[in-house]
């Protein structure tokens, strides 16, 4: 994966060398690459090669990645560290920092849209498709729309876990989804297989925020390689705080299995996808 | 084009309603709508349906006002008037303002993928085609790395007549390319065809910032909607500057002689690429 990412940015001796330095800080700086390998786990189960899917799987980590460094920003959480390493405008400043993220994102797109001149009409039709869908999880009404409701939740204690679905599934469920409904549309998946993944993609998304909650509650820095209990610090609304640490955690179990229920008609094709909403409700950072 | 820029955004009343309002502010500041007429006017030339074109012709609108939201960030250009009102981070604050910018940029790659059903073979593969080269243009080779040599170049002056081309190539020239060859593949030309738009894409592009420098020596603050004399304020390298205001408006009408050269063969279809041309060397803001 990290090759392939590599292979997709300019090196960093293109003109101007300080963004491509800052765009390659941020991306090779110890991801756990769960969106990338959730796109070729979708493809693979629905029949697709990795060549097909190597272009939406790097488009999401850069889109994960810009939307992390966008989110340190001194004017968003003001995070110092992530991943035990200090944040982009720590290292580059802010100027850089912002331009960093906007190169990641528009190189995710571009990317997409580099279809290979042979590619046929099918081909070319799913990519389209597939970009449509990272379009609208990175918009308004997943990606950033997210962070603008967080944003904006922070402080207020009038939060209901209605709101914290809605802000949780925008903010980190709509790009998960993209990367598992994406990767099925370019593996050529029907439409029965694409509600499945959706069905699959929705419970594991919400799975992921509610361990991020309990994990901020119960790990420490050194875990998380990013500062603990900030949560709470910060009066954000947690699902921790809404329903306990077990209750949290119960949440995660009842998600994790209807996640598995949904792609059991996957049979063997699916062992990836199986193995992947184990790994994410089960991780420890 | 106000209608179609309006009917291509989530309406204001759209969760969250923050963001939408933000990214409204600016992208109907009273921007000129060179870049869209770029596109409609090349696309036309090559015979292509102001239907085919608008997708292309919206998103280099919206990424040419992601741009400017990004580039007046305290952290950048620190402007805070822009077309004679308050910059968006002055109105909402640098967060939404970064926000709005990320909302913008991400739109216009999502319009241009989000091709009607029952689009031909042909056009879905041009508008992948449309959407590299403007991934292209706004990319660390394009509009963000001329952005990053413009911030490493303020205050210097030892900055060459070569530096400063490659800079505005890259920050002002790319995407008005982009415009033009762009709304000549969505328009169906073919290579020779798009080759002569390129050409008048390249002179127009330069021709377009030699202006700026101009305009921003020559005219008040109430003319241009912005601070005026501010280049020459910030120390920065402008054509202005290395050649005079005389040896610049110079090559500003040999650039506007190359680009109407470069047209010719298209005759009457070529008239509003003749017109706006003119307009861009002509202008007064």
């Amino acid at each position: 994966m990290d090759e392939a990412l590599a292979a997709a940015l300019p090196s960093e001796s293109h003109w101007p060398p300080t963004i491509h330095r800052a765009v390659r800080y941020s991306l090779f700086a110890g991801g756990k690459r769960i969106r990338p390998l959730l796109v070729l786990a979708a493809g693979e189960a629905a029949g697709g090669t990795a060549e097909a899917l190597m272009p939406l799987a790097c488009a999401v980590e850069m889109i994960h990645t810009y939307s992390l460094i966008h989110d340190d920003l001194p004017a968003m959480d003001n995070d110092d560290l992530r991943r035990g390493k200090p944040t982009s405008h720590k290292v580059f400043g802010e100027a850089i920092a912002i331009l960093a993220g906007d190169a990641l994102l528009t190189r995710a797109f571009h990317l997409l849209a580099d279809a290979p001149p042979a590619a046929r009409g099918d081909d070319v039709r799913r990519r389209l498709r597939a970009t449509a869908i990272l379009g609208e999880a990175a918009g308004t009404s997943g990606l950033i729309g997210g962070q603008v409701a967080d944003l904006e939740a922070e402080g207020r204690t009038d939060v209901s876990l209605a709101d914290l679905e809605r802000l949780h599934r925008a903010k980190t469920g709509a790009l998960l989804a993209a990367c598992v409904v994406g990767g099925g549309v370019l593996g050529g998946a029907g439409e029965a297989d694409l509600a499945r993944l959706a069905q699959y993609a929705d419970a594991i998304g919400l799975a992921f925020q509610v361990v991020d909650d309990v994990l901020d509650a119960t790990e420490g820095a050194d875990q998380l390689g990013k500062t603990a209990g900030k949560d709470a610090a910060a009066g954000k609304a947690t699902y921790v705080r809404l329903m306990g640490i077990d209750g949290a955690r119960e949440i995660a179990a009842r998600l994790l299995r209807e996640a598995l229920a949904a792609i059991e008609p996957f049979a063997e094709r699916g062992a990836l996808l199986r193995a992947l909403a184990v790994l994410i409700v089960e991780r420890h950072a």
